[in-house]
């Protein structure tokens, strides 16, 4: 026995004393992490108001609570909707899973209300944005443009082939072209009209013009809805839509013509299977174009549609539902951070002591409260928007078109939801992707594996940024729509109440907060409609200046833009705090305290980070400017006591929140390990080890050749 | 014959005319698009400046330009570095491709000069960022820390083992935990001595102590250096540094008491092998310990060094090349972006007329040339910190440590770079992931597609600003460190260059730009620094206040985070200012105007963003923030002129732009095109069309059971 080995049995005989010492270390140490459930379980305790009340208050009562629990628990339990393993599936599988899914939900969706299968897609969509989109590809894209832009006898005809059901026919969307996105009217795909055999040619000219991006397409579609340029003897009438068949439905072999490709890898929703479409002088029916508003007949002859504006209302429901996502996804993801910020400790100013909970420091508030009640301001809004766009459809609706006064009515409130949904859509899914961002930040290291779901999530989040209208496309529309708005108002017209401030702009141009308290509702919405109004105006008076100098209104606009962009944001971010303040009022008195200093926490905090247009406009001294830093902080403070139970009320259970450091339970670190070790199961070596670790790490010297050997000898 | 069909063939007898008519419509449209390859010729062909003198300067000189393009020639012709696939690659095959590449490196890393070496990584960082951090991860942390930590004799022995070449051993790097992260003196790892043997005893007390992310662990590494609380004798000597064999080098079987997994899917890097290490009483020799700094001798005797801080120096290292990557992978992306909107047409006032390169709208120069001149400040910055950086080390490394003096001097300088890089490497890491973001949205749609770019480099960046110190924890530290500065030129100390503004206090609080004119070095240099001044008096002040009202010094700083954050961010931008002013005056005179203009921008820019601090400060009045709003516009336009000659002399070619979207000829949609259709070559159905889609989609009517066929006969 070597010396070392028999200190080794020496040291057996004595391990029970190494075992102690080493469990004394034990102790000490894991004192320094506390106990996470117990953390946990302490922020619970602190809750100061019926965690239920604020459940029912924010979906909308207490029956609305009950049904998305039904369905909640629905989607839970079937084995097909599992979603354990959703942060390690491929590309190739997530396409599958996607496609089983649909084959689920179909069941649902055919047989439950539309408001129910809503709130169930929306659901869906906590889980898997790409589930929810690639239904929507048929749902609201392609039979959503079948009932909004079909003949009533199309429509049937569409209906009796399976389109309400995806039975012997799934349809896609061929908008988007490669070489046009925002730009619609700039499509190149044409729609030819051949007299002789009463039928549409279509085609595709060149590359550019080739349908892209479209979901559906590379596996699944059998139908679409083609956006193409009707040529009638040689006269072009813009874009409209047509059926073009794109599979046989039996074998899905590709209908002549048809050339048909997969885009392949997306920053994100990979389960939505986009694909490129090519056609080359694929002719359908007359009958394929869908008639509702323009029609072609037998002889060639065109009839455009009087109010051609009502056929785009239909692009309102997309971002009506984005911005209702916004705040959804917002809930997950301040949730996970905020649980995790609970449990997770970090540094102690005295050796020994249980490390302080990162939610204890003031900049990790700072970091996270105002997101959580920016959450807040972005459901009320959303609920706002959507109760305006439902008044405008029954209102569409129940409008004769042929009464022309009734009609300007309706088209006039039409603008007023397209502007601020523009809006709105631009800034909440902005909004929404920052908060991704920002509370996987906060939740350090961890928040960078997928099993927290940060990454997943973000990468299938941004998209809503730049699709259904860019967002920074769309807030140069909702800028343009402001500064009609104050020309309007110049001329006299009042404003309608989304932009209430423009019929006060005297009085807010010289509003002061003065010696009045800030943290008040009076005061906060007056400096948000003062500052809305000052862009607003400034941003109409240069228009009008450049007008003045003789510039065209496109060019005045276009010179605009920037202030247009500034006009819109503030704008948005007025309407997003006064719909706050508006809803709290109807809030039941036990949940009211926690609300209202969510809706200061909010409003002060969108000031400081505006802070330039706030002193600009002499609503605050400069002093109060440091005032508003201050109350920040405190407001931080408050909400902190209450932030696990607020979060709580959101009642999203595990399942949806599909987060390893963010469940309920906050046994952060044993979930987390499990999570891992279950996706990760141990292999004696990498899959790579005999063809390049080993070769590698045990490769031969190199043998340096020596070039003097070879050198001739010299004499 | 039916009459479709009859007129079907007589279509074809005019299908030339048919074709005439479509070609027709073809050629207007593709008007619309215009020729994106003589787009972007016409841009070139405004280049005000010797695209070759920009690079020479931006690469430190003309030798540089040569080392670096000889480099790139040896990386882009290397079959193992090909990278035409690399966007669909699975996590699986990313690892293996990135040991490939490892291996491949390896040769000219052993074989050619520091300085090379480190160029090499940095232009290898650009294309696999995870390459790049594998590589790291031996030979920065590993290597790195026995060249820092071990004594001359150890050092020696791991060379002798093959720790230079990574031949016989692969290194990794223990130091984070589950529950530890930022808090390193918090790591719960024990490494307790056992005199009787001669060894220490590696040990994982619980699962939150368990080793976490460690690179490298899971699949390829044979040692590592781990951190771990020296215990002898009963006492906790702090946080150390030990050697510990992890695996049998010949067989990869993991040594006793060894556990490792894998740590799985993350958000990006995933060709890093990331694992997790346990360690059950695992013994190595006590001469494993690194007894550079802290020393144990046989009977147990611990020695502590005088000046530890030294240890830490190291940590300095990484963030400085953090900030060299973040000014590289800017340009990376700034390129791309830039390219694509000189060639992206969308919209246009004339119908008929080429629409408009997205590059000559306002909003869109706003949004992008900004980032453009921020990527110089951002270089500019970089080569400062590396330079100071350099400088110190050489100090350190001739100064004797037992002259107290000198050392307190080289302390001071150490302080002062660490405080100067934890808010570059805070603030440049975030500007980066912004401009990747940003970059992203401005090409619309297109910069979704995996093929563009974004999405992966996104990922693989944002890990930049959690680890390595999290920003939010470097950017409190800067801060603390500014306070301090500030107390100490309170008590009379003169401030050093980086913080000359603290000389100048009572100057700077009553400098206002007054009527000069603004967009000059002068009023720019002068604004930025009356800003920071106030703002870090600010915090110094509040600190001072909380001091008085009895707070601890530890209780102040937490009380002042907040302001301690501003300071440090408002503090580097100022810094990022001032150093590309001075450095414009170093460039030739054909060069200069071009930087120049970028240089105001990018200075005028970041007042834009943050005006409520430059109206607080009164350093301008709120008539001369709508100026600078003004001029910023002008800027934009000046810049853009020059947008695409700028980007060319970033000299980055197609290999190492590697975007569908971004290539140097502009032939944007045939380029997409090719790579979308190479990387997914058309099959005629989808993998799972048997299995999924197909019983979907033919399903039969569901049988609907009739529930009254089932009731009982009643009477």
């Amino acid at each position: 026995m070597n010396p070392k080995a028999s200190a080794r049995a020496a040291a057996i005989a004595g391990h029970l004393s190494m075992r102690n010492a080493s469990s004394e270390v034990k102790d000490t140490s894991i004192l320094g992490l506390g106990n996470p459930m117990a953390s946990m379980a302490v922020e619970r305790s602190k809750a100061s108001f019926p965690i239920r009340e604020l459940t029912y208050f924010l979906d909308g009562g207490k029956e609305m609570t009950a049904v998305k629990e039904r369905i909640m628990t629905e989607l839970e339990r079937d084995p097909v909707f599992q979603n354990v393993d959703f942060y390690d599936l491929t590309k190739e599988q997530l396409r599958e899973r996607t496609m089983s899914k649909i084959a689920r939900l179909i069941h649902y969706i055919t047989s439950e209300r539309e408001e129910i299968s809503h709130l169930r897609l929306s659901l869906v969509g906590l889980i898997d944005m790409s589930l929810l989109t690639r239904t929507g590809v048929h749902y609201a894209l392609f039979f959503g443009s079948l009932r909004g832009s079909a003949s009533p006898k199309q429509f049937s005809y569409w209906i009796s082939q399976g389109a309400a059901e995806m039975k012997g026919m799934v349809g896609c969307f061929c908008m988007t072209e490669l070489g046009h996105g925002s730009n619609v009217a700039g499509l190149e795909t044409t729609a030819t009209f051949d007299e002789r055999t009463d039928e549409f040619i279509i085609h595709t000219p060149h590359t550019a013009a080739t349908k892209w991006w479209i979901g559906g397409a590379a596996h699944t579609a059998t139908h679409t809805v083609c956006f193409a340029r009707l040529i009638v003897k040689g006269k072009d009438y813009g874009v409209k839509s047509f059926v073009v068949p794109l599979r046989d439905p039996k074998t899905y072999d590709l209908k002549p013509g048809v050339s048909i490709g997969d885009i392949g890898k997306k920053m994100g929703r990979d389960g939505i299977d986009n694909g490129w479409v090519q056609f080359s002088y694929v002719r359908i029916p007359r009958q394929f174009m869908l008639m509702k508003h323009s029609k072609v007949d037998r002889h060639g002859n065109v009839t455009q549609p009087p109010l051609e504006q009502l056929a785009y209302g239909a692009l309102v429901v997309g971002r009506v539902s984005m911005v209702a996502d916004s705040a959804q996804m917002s809930k997950r993801f301040v949730t996970i951070a905020l649980r995790y910020a609970a449990v997770r400790r970090q540094f102690t100013s005295k050796k020994g002591e249980v490390e302080t909970k990162i939610l204890d420091y003031a900049l990790h508030q700072r970091r996270l409260l105002p997101l959580l009640a920016q959450t807040f301001a972005m459901q009320f809004s959303s609920d706002e928007m959507s109760a305006m766009h439902r008044a405008l459809t029954r209102k569409i609706d129940s409008t004769d078109p042929g009464d022309r006064t009734a009609m300007a009515i309706v088209i006039e409130e039409l603008k007023e939801v397209f502007t601020t949904s523009a809006g709105l859509k631009a800034f909440t899914t902005w909004a929404c992707a920052q908060t991704i961002d920002q509370t996987r930040q906060a939740c350090g290291g961890h928040g960078y594996s997928a099993y927290s779901g940060f990454g997943q999530a973000y990468n299938d989040w941004v998209v809503q940024c730049t699709w259904e209208g860019d967002n920074n496309i769309l807030a140069l529309s909702a800028g343009r729509g402001l500064v009609q708005r104050y020309l309007e108002v110049q001329r006299g017209t009042k404003a309608p109440p989304q932009t209430e401030y423009l019929n006060n702009l005297a009085r807010l141009k010289s509003a002061q907060a003065g010696s009045r308290q800030i943290d008040s509702v009076a005061v906060l919405s007056e400096a948000w409609e003062a500052v809305a109004a000052a862009v607003v105006s400034k941003a109409g008076e240069s228009f009008i200046a450049l007008r003045k100098k003789g510039l065209t209104a496109d060019e005045a606009f276009e010179e605009t833009s920037q202030q247009r962009f500034l006009a819109a944001r503030i704008h948005t971010q007025c309407f997003l705090v006064l719909k706050f303040f508006d809803r709290i009022s109807s809030s039941g008195p036990q949940i009211q305290p926690v609300l209202t200093d969510l809706s200061y926490l909010y409003a002060i905090w969108s000031i400081e980070n505006d802070a330039g247009l706030f002193l600009q406009a002499e609503f605050f001294t400069s002093k109060q400017i440091d005032e508003i830093r201050e109350l920040c902080n405190l407001y931080c403070r408050k909400v902190r006591e209450q932030a696990v139970p607020i979060t709580d009320a959101f009642n999203l259970s595990d399942f949806f929140i599909n987060s390893a450091i963010g469940r309920y339970d906050g046994n952060v670190y044993e979930n987390y390990f499990t999570q891992v070790k279950r996706q990760n199961p141990s292999k004696p070596q990498a899959p790579y080890f005999e063809n390049v670790i080993k070769p590698f790490v045990h490769r031969a010297a190199e043998v340096e050749v020596d070039g003097e050997e070879l050198d001739e000898d010299e004499p």
